[in-house]
């Protein structure tokens, strides 16, 4: 799996004349998206955690990108103009930690590249095309085992036509070594050389060298811009086969406004998509060790604390961790206000855990000094809470709540599932020592991993204690992935690459931007829900931003199936919510959902109100 | 989701002349392959579930063809001399259920069009693709809703040209029935009216009828072919595109020789691609009860058994049944003669259930009268055996067990993760109550459900059991589904997708002739490690044929490592075992592994053992 790109952009583009006088060529745009843009994004959605970009010319445009896409570095070729591609290169070459795609900045091209070249079993790999008609043809020739041996826009000179260069590789670090290496040496007469015809050389050296090979698709859709002229033919000729292309691959849009699992990116459930692997191959060992450290990431410091993940729902990982986390002899206080909290008091009840139950109202804040009152008797070794109500949307003040349980000399135990992800959380500030979440909620993976962030000290108390059952139990599935980079059981293989990718998408966006997104999609159905005349469970001001639970409107001839049909037929997907005697329908704002989006389900939501005399 | 396709095969084929006269149009080859088989592949690989042909001129080659794919329903069209397409889609209409694909027979197309069509939200919908010159195009015209209204060869006719027919389209079982009684009624004028022509019809009846869009793909790959001059262009022309667009779109082949997870195809792969559902949909809730329906078929008949699933490992599916199946008051004798049986142990002593455990050898079989003689104490409640050892590939004769701890009146429970799918099982006529297995070994899906096959009866009676744990409870997991059709908690959505299309494959290929494709596997790996030198742990008589357990070449310079790395370097993935001081590598025959692939591997294992002196 390859991690890192690097795109070579610090040529003057000087066949443009004047509109890349102030610009660099990549930051022309085709469909209002500039080339270079479109490149990083497609990067991204192929798996890449890391875009070097090596600059030249006009280089504050591609640091202004980095700060649009935080997985960006830029290095700048100081010495631009008096080098070529190979000068940018070698600039970003030491950043390169293993294999690498390595990319032109000038490109336009169908996604299905880059996962051909995932794919490919071979090390060095030259994507190439078949004829393009472009009028500015790099030829490729290829020597018997298929190795690169001659490259030149001299057709004629060319015997055995392998294709035409398209300026997307894949290389290994030694490869690139190499190829830095040999720029060093002969600096003085190649000054200018191309890091294509250094791909030749290094093929072609008997000594030292390393093959590297052409993979042509013959029908490829893609182009290079030069100049005015290649931009007309890329957007008249080359954008719509692309764009159609990429479409056919895309999957039906359906947005879920269920309270989870959220809607997921094309390039999540894409990610799913890969070659079959033994879990217990170091190579995945190293994957599901990195993911656990991006789930840490996102809500604690890895220094302090660690993911144990199991192939299971979020209620799963509720369950390893009431199971795991009270000690033998230990008492546990439940607050219980909502059906998720109820589930931590069920699971421990299963397991006799000695407990008391703290019950609260669904919908009102809890009463901090009544729950102080009972933490203060200091009986209790742990303290178990839910973050954000799933049933009501009601956020609980844990910055106030777990303070007093420390103070008490609890442990803490949270259920966060859905709060995870969709809003800054530290959990060290705020003194939780485990903490649940699941890979499908607003991380925007796919369902089937659970997972509990562990202060690293408190889980290792429980190396002694007796299990309390197998699958589920924490400590034993933190050691023996601590010793084997293996978890104990078939881990959900697929579901971790899915994981992986929407990481990786949490780390472009950001949790910060994420909980605005979410923010303006809440602000659009609160307002939306005033105008229509709906009310809601839960004060605006105890409110998660992701889950609100409408109270439904006082006539009979509300129907929630039939709400719910008018909405899926509009590819909106919402969800019931009972609270007793209290009926309501839950709206969440989670995964990968636009502000457009919720402004439309608002327009359906109003339809449908007003067809039962709601206005 | 579409589950069934409909192909009209009723035609003559005469624009071939002599090579049709004695074979239907579908039949003729490119590349190896009748075009008609090529395209139920796809239709296979695309999730559909049944394949109605509609057949006529030398029906019997389709017949032919379905014994070779049991999915495959012929229907006659008796009088296909006097009729044309809509006379054969006639005689099919009465086989289809809900939505189905309907297709020409005589195409040679990218699949993407099927995936096009399964991801179209749109009821009823007409594939057509741009300028194909194909020199025999038919052109369709859509209204300014993009509704088909004029069907014709005559292009100048056409004003607001929609695209040219390719002969796939996805239609309603109301449109069909629309079709269907228009036929019947203007029979006399209609009696050879081609199906598209009506859809037209229909599409354009503004009393009773039902609009039908045409979806059109530009670029499509595809091709009819009706006479030598079109068979020529699609060989040369059509089928190398098609060819390049799908492998682009394959994933690269890894074959996984470790016992499980096994070797996927590729379409398993791709069906986890699929628009995001709210697990709690009733659509989806179907789709898991189908899913569980054809887990139960398996190996056991649904009107006593039923499978009940859980997103988890197959240790999952273990520790469900183990946790759930021995009474509050039971006793329990396990047979432990491997990991998995020591395991099955492990799992009930963390719960404290009282237990005997009957130890035997991990690689002979297990003494019967000495099992029986524990057995006749008569104290214990439930029986519980691995089926298939996976540590040694020791199969255990149930047949001759489990009638016994029947006649003691146990409850028997079993492991049968690794047999399960790979070869003929029956639990009724074994007498086995309870077994699990996993949705990524020989039924072929991907990791993440675990599951317990349960006799209803017997599941019935854990109805007032106290639980031992909650998110692996079976009796509560299978009651809220029955009345919920939901799973309590979230399930692995796409693993479900993923194991529906492993279940569709399995009922292609048959348990009995998977078995017998891993016993040919079986066969050429046991002759091969004979040719090389090297033993086998256990008894040919006494192996499952699925895993092998070698023993390690006496050489200090045996190194398992980097035998790995040189089988993977050739993309075959092996795994270590350890029996106390037996050291041994294993090798699986699961999944889908075909016998050229065991044949390279034994080629790439002589090379390594040759390498260290052993031949």
């Amino acid at each position: 799996m390859i991690k890192q790109a690097v795109i070579m952009a610090g040529g003057l583009g000087s066949r443009f004349g004047n509109r890349t006088q102030a610009m660099p060529k990549g930051f022309i745009e085709i469909d209002g998206l500039a080339m270079v843009e479109r490149s990083v994004q497609k990067l991204i959605a192929a798996g890449i955690e890391e875009i070097i970009i090596g600059t030249g010319h006009c280089s504050e445009f591609y640091d202004e990108l980095a700060k649009k896409y935080p997985i960006i570095k830029t290095v700048r070729n100081d010495n631009y103009e008096n080098t070529s591609s190979m000068g940018t290169l070698e600039v970003c070459a030491p950043l390169v930690k293993e294999s690498a795609l390595l990319l032109e900045s000038d490109l336009l091209y169908d996604s299905i590249g880059l996962f051909v070249l995932q794919n490919e079993e071979r090390d060095n790999v030259i994507l190439a095309s078949g004829k393009t008609n472009s009028e500015d043809e790099v030829y490729l020739e290829s020597d018997e085992d298929g190795v690169i041996c001659n490259v030149t826009k001299d057709k004629a000179s060319v015997k055995n036509l392998a294709g035409e260069l398209v300026g997307i590789s894949k290389v290994t670090k030694s490869f690139l070594n190499k190829m830095v290496a040999y720029y060093d040496k002969t600096r003085a007469e190649n000054a200018k050389i191309d890091y294509e015809t250094v791909f030749c050389r290094i093929a072609q050296d008997k000594e030292g060298g390393e093959p590297i090979f052409i993979r042509k698709i013959e029908y490829y859709a893609w182009t290079e811009i030069d100049d005015e002229a290649m931009l007309e033919r890329a957007k008249t000729l080359i954008y719509p086969r692309i764009k159609e292309n990429e479409s056919l691959r895309s999957v039906r849009r359906e947005v879920l406004l269920n309270p989870g699992p959220s809607t997921t990116t094309d390039s999540v459930k894409y990610a799913q998509v890969v070659a079959d692997i033994c879990p217990r191959e170091l190579e995945f060992g190293k994957l599901m060790e990195e993911v656990a450290t991006g789930l840490t990431e996102v809500c604690a410091d890895p220094k302090d604390y660690i993911s144990v993940m199991f192939g299971c729902s979020g209620t799963g990982a509720d369950e390893a961790m009431v199971s795991s986390c009270v000690p033998p002899d230990g008492k546990l206080l439940v607050v219980d206000n909502g059906s998720y909290g109820a589930r931590l008091a069920k699971i421990a009840s299963v397991y006799g855990i000695d407990m008391d139950v703290f019950k609260s109202s669904t919908y009102e804040p809890i009463d901090l000094e009544e729950l102080e009152k009972q933490m203060q008797s200091k009986k209790y070794t742990t303290f178990a809470i839910v973050y954000h109500e799933t049933t009501t949307g009601l956020l609980n003040p844990l910055e106030k709540i777990c303070p007093m349980a420390k103070k008490y000399g609890m442990t803490t135990i949270c259920d966060i599932v859905s709060a995870y992800g969709g809003m800054p959380i530290d959990l060290g500030k705020l003194g939780i020592d485990f903490a649940t979440s699941t890979s499908n909620k607003h991380i925007g993976g796919m369902a089937g991993v659970g997972f509990v962030v562990c202060k690293r000290d408190e889980l290792l108390k429980q190396k002694d204690w007796p299990m309390r059952n197998y699958y589920l139990n924490l400590y034993d599935q933190y050691k023996y992935f601590l010793e084997t980079k293996q978890t104990r059981f078939t881990p959900p293989v697929q579901t971790f690459y899915a994981l992986r990718q929407a990481i990786i998408e949490t780390k472009v966006e950001t949790v910060e931007k994420r909980f605005e997104r979410f923010t303006e999609c809440w602000e659009i159905l609160v307002k939306g829900l005033k105008d229509i005349g709906l009310k809601m469970l839960v004060k605006e001001e105890f409110q998660s931003h992701f889950i609100t639970a409408i109270l439904i409107p006082e006539t009979p001839k509300y129907n929630f199936n039939e709400l719910h049909d008018y909405a899926r037929s509009f590819g909106f997907t919402i969800y019931p919510g009972k609270l007793g005697n209290i009926d309501t329908f839950r709206i969440a704002n989670m995964g990968d959902i636009k502000p457009e989006e919720m402004t439309h389900f608002i327009c359906v939501l109003r339809d449908y109100m007003h067809s039962i005399g709601v206005c």
